[in-house]
């Protein structure tokens, strides 16, 4: 994997990330697979709007189908059709939200399925031997994600149960296949700072920031990212693990981050929530009963170039498939626009003016 | 409309349907686009699965989103971005099968939405506006739906409203939109015979078979289908309403119908259950667990080319709606290719062939 700067406006990078199934330009969106596909896309789809790469979740994949049947599939790729590149988290965030029940050891963590209740272990060894039967790109650290609040002796513990798991990850690393390290600590920035040496130690193919979004008040959020950046070798990508919405995003391109993902798009298309040039709507509202226009004027995505706002407010009241397809076309779209533009704004110079512009809209 | 005989092979016809929005190659099956959206799919992905005509349904549409909002939306073309041709049943049907309750009078039917339990009233009038308000190529005239069993005297009463409702729509009809009449008379043969010749009387674009499918045993059915064909004109397309069981629809082909719609491999594909060249198979199976394989071998549709049994079967079990799309397209295709592929036989006079290959595979 090959990782070069291509132009840099204050501290935001516009970069080329160069894996074997593909480049991928940053600042980049990765769209949210959890189990094997984006919701409501095709993976024809996803390419035509632009995706050079997706995540997917081990936690999901690991509890159904299961990752040695995604490898007697060929592996993930194979199995969803998609050529392009794939990151899998390491199933420690989803532990940590979604399962029942959680017993963290020292090599690991016990947890019940969210799914039927059956317990399950994810230590790193299992991590790393799930990412490898699903074959993903870039696989992620085994991580323990600090609750918030926590206090300072907890997030210490964590934090460092974090780098012995980061060292036995990259023990286990195998050829073709990227490994990132997840900064953890809380809000606490000497932890912060001692997470992000300790893996820069041991040295990984990029480094992501864990932990964020996950209750803490906005401006301790932004202060971590705003801190933490900086913390990370500039040579490598640096990944803000979770978060998109987009004023955070800018907010994390301007400190330097590369790579993004969230939800946000498509859970907010399926809820009929759309994302346009003049902010958000909500395609239920009354006022789209008859209207003839498109959800955006501005955007050329298969849905604003072909459909009325009044259709699309039929089609998600009537509960249709065709509605979460067409919004979620039209919200990832629009997400993959605004991360192009954006790194346009880099390589012009112009990033602050794309904020100014963007954020409020965004707000 | 102009409507062509190509080949006969026996009673089977080849025929050319052509309308102002394009041709259709009977025998034709019409995928059902309930609310003006065909269950899961675009547009697009009819067209290249060769759909050359599409059903809505006038009774949904009249309730949700309401025929003056199509209608100011451009009619049902524009509306749902469809520029092949569109045939709309009349309501009767759905009036018979979904509302609450309904009260049949001489000049129409009040009913009570399946939706919100509101009141409506349905006549000859009303459901030739609607037509014309959704701009359908193909109208049908409003009938009154004879129910299994009936007496005789209750058939001949229901049949003579059709008759009269269906000199009325006659009234109504406008230029640049066809018009098939519908014969009724439940399961006596007098009675069909009747409302043939009364509709032929009237003089229609095409006639239909209705009332058939309402829970008769299959031997009824398929003696009605086998009686009422002939007693339909020769040089107009006949089309047998809401019957699409595929060894139906080689009996109704082979005594000379044209044309069908049905939501079998609709709803059946969003269930699970897909056609295949060697018969049904329902896609939940254990034994498809780790099945590399192609649903259907022998199949070219998006979904065969490019996933396995194996990744279908996780989709569905994890409810996720690329499976609905997947099993949608693969129905459809299905369905568009076993027509196709029927219509090549007649036109090779090898029909009786072609009928005694599938119907082992069919039952």
């Amino acid at each position: 994997m090959k990782f070069t700067h291509e132009h840099t406006d204050g501290k935001a990078r516009a970069c080329l990330l160069e894996t074997g199934r593909g480049v991928i330009h940053t600042p980049s969106f990765m769209p949210v697979g959890t189990i094997g596909t984006v919701k409501a896309m095709s993976p024809d789809e996803l390419k035509e709007m632009g995706a050079e790469i997706i995540l997917c979740n081990t936690y999901h994949l690991y509890l159904r189908p299961g990752h040695e049947i995604i490898k007697s599939l060929g592996g993930i790729h194979t199995f969803m059709n998609w050529d392009r590149p794939v990151l899998t988290d390491s199933g420690g965030f989803q532990v940590y939200s979604l399962s029942a029940l959680r017993k963290i050891e020292d090599d690991g963590v016990h947890f019940k399925s969210h799914l039927d209740g059956s317990m399950h272990f994810l230590g790193p060894k299992e991590a790393m031997e799930i990412q490898q039967a699903l074959g993903s790109d870039i696989a992620m650290v085994l991580d323990d994600c600090t609750p918030y609040p926590s206090t300072h002796e907890y997030a210490f513990t964590s934090l460092y149960r974090t780098v012995r798991w980061a060292e036995q990850c990259k023990e286990l690393q195998r050829e073709g296949q990227a490994l990132f390290g997840i900064v953890q600590g809380g809000l606490f920035e000497d932890l912060r700072r001692k997470s992000a040496e300790e893996l820069i130690r041991i040295g990984f193919d990029g480094y992501a920031a864990g932990g964020l979004s996950v209750g803490e008040p906005k401006d301790d959020m932004h202060r971590m990212i705003s801190f933490t950046a900086p913390l990370l070798p500039e040579d490598k990508p640096r990944y803000l693990m979770g978060i998109g919405d987009l004023g955070d995003v800018l907010k994390a391109v301007e400190t330097g981050f590369d790579m993004f993902d969230c939800v946000m798009p498509t859970r907010n298309a399926r809820n009929g929530t759309l994302f346009t040039s003049r902010g958000r709507i909500s395609i239920k509202r009354e006022e789209f009963k008859a209207d003839p226009g498109p959800l955006d004027p501005e955007c050329q995505c298969y849905t604003c170039l072909n459909f009325s706002r009044g259709y699309l407010r039929h089609l998600f009241l009537s509960k249709e498939i065709l509605s979460m397809r067409l919004n979620t076309i039209h919200n990832l779209f629009f997400y993959l626009q605004f991360f192009e533009n954006m790194r346009k704004s880099i390589q012009e110079g112009n990033f602050t003016e794309f904020g100014t512009r963007w954020k409020p809209i965004l707000t």
